[in-house]
């Protein structure tokens, strides 16, 4: 029984459950499957999550998949439990969604492309491809401009304080940051402050944490 | 005051909110928004979405956008009106939760590019780039198989009753209906019997009918 988390350390959509898990504080087992022997597309873990994506998620008799379907029901069920990571209001509540919905359809497909190319890629000993970092660059630029308004306005991205639209962005963001579109969230003021502010909460730190004991 | 739509009624992103509408029985205005002069690029429109896509909602002084965050929004404000598109008990919501990403991160990427390809280029008289429709078939072919495992399990997408996360699929569904990709969803019993469904619900065949006024 309890919460189980299956995934990997180094894995984006993984790494988001973690940090939600964290700021939460809720205990957890974390069990890791191996990507390298493609451990992810055996029928046991089929089972789990049947695209064979990281993570599969277990509380109790209950099994879901989806990094955001995941938090979401982390945050709504254990609402009164470590920070707050939904807004209640009704209408504040539709904002929250509507940039909880930017990130999973504007914001993550270029982050993840690039965390891809720029990160990952090179850790795999693969070779980056220059022209989808280009063309992938100029969307996320085009992204970050636009948080950089809604920052002016709004200290965190989803309303006044830091929701599951914050943490969902950690994951790429912190990949990103170990690579030259790092300058892309840095020459935006608002944006800037706003990602720094997010990598530096402690249940982030302990996200980052468990990749250096591996 | 009162609930208002600017978007485009061949849009797919303006028909997931007009079917919503319609299950909830809401009345709302709509107005158009032509993108062909590039209307939605205009600072006007910008002001609603600054992402420059279709469509953008008002309920009285309250602004959103992003379509998934606008159901959401719908058919949780108006939950005992017209069709119940949510459930409440929070395990089963969190299965709905689930397919609900599902559908936006695994089926809408390749059925959305498809439906660009297959239907909507042809409208435009701009060619098919076939590369991409193969690349693409394959991807859907992949989700479909999955679908057909857990449809022949639950009756619909989300548990047991029609919900946002069948509805969501609507629009590509039914763009897809009339090209090629038609077959992949006519192999698949359970898939065909699902779709087929919920393409002759009255809330969406009133969606399809402001298209054959244009």
């Amino acid at each position: 029984m309890g919460i189980k988390v299956h995934g990997g350390v180094f894995s984006t959509a993984t790494m988001r459950v973690f940090a939600c898990l964290n700021e939460k504080e809720i205990h957890f087992e974390f069990t890791a499957v191996d990507m390298r022997t493609g451990e992810h597309k055996k029928e046991h873990f089929l089972l789990r999550n049947p695209f064979g994506k990281l993570p599969a998620f277990e509380d109790g008799d209950l099994k879901l998949f989806e990094s955001r379907a995941i938090t979401k029901y982390i945050a709504s069920t254990h609402s009164h439990k470590g920070t707050q990571l939904v807004i209640e209001d009704p209408k504040k509540k539709a904002i929250m969604s509507v940039w909880m919905e930017v990130e999973a359809h504007q914001f993550d497909p270029p982050a993840s492309k690039l965390t891809w190319e720029l990160a990952l890629k090179p850790q795999f000993g693969m070779v980056t491809d220059e022209a989808v970092v280009k063309v992938h660059e100029v969307e996320l630029a085009k992204v970050l401009d636009i948080y950089e308004a809604r920052l002016s306005e709004s200290k965190y991205l989803g309303g006044d304080c830091f929701t599951l639209v914050d943490l969902h962005h950690l994951p790429t963001m912190h990949y990103l940051m170990g690579t030259k579109i790092k300058a892309l969230f840095g020459s935006r003021p608002h944006v800037s402050a706003w990602c720094a502010e997010c990598l530096a909460r402690p249940a982030w730190l302990k996200v980052v944490a468990m990749q250096k004991k591996e």
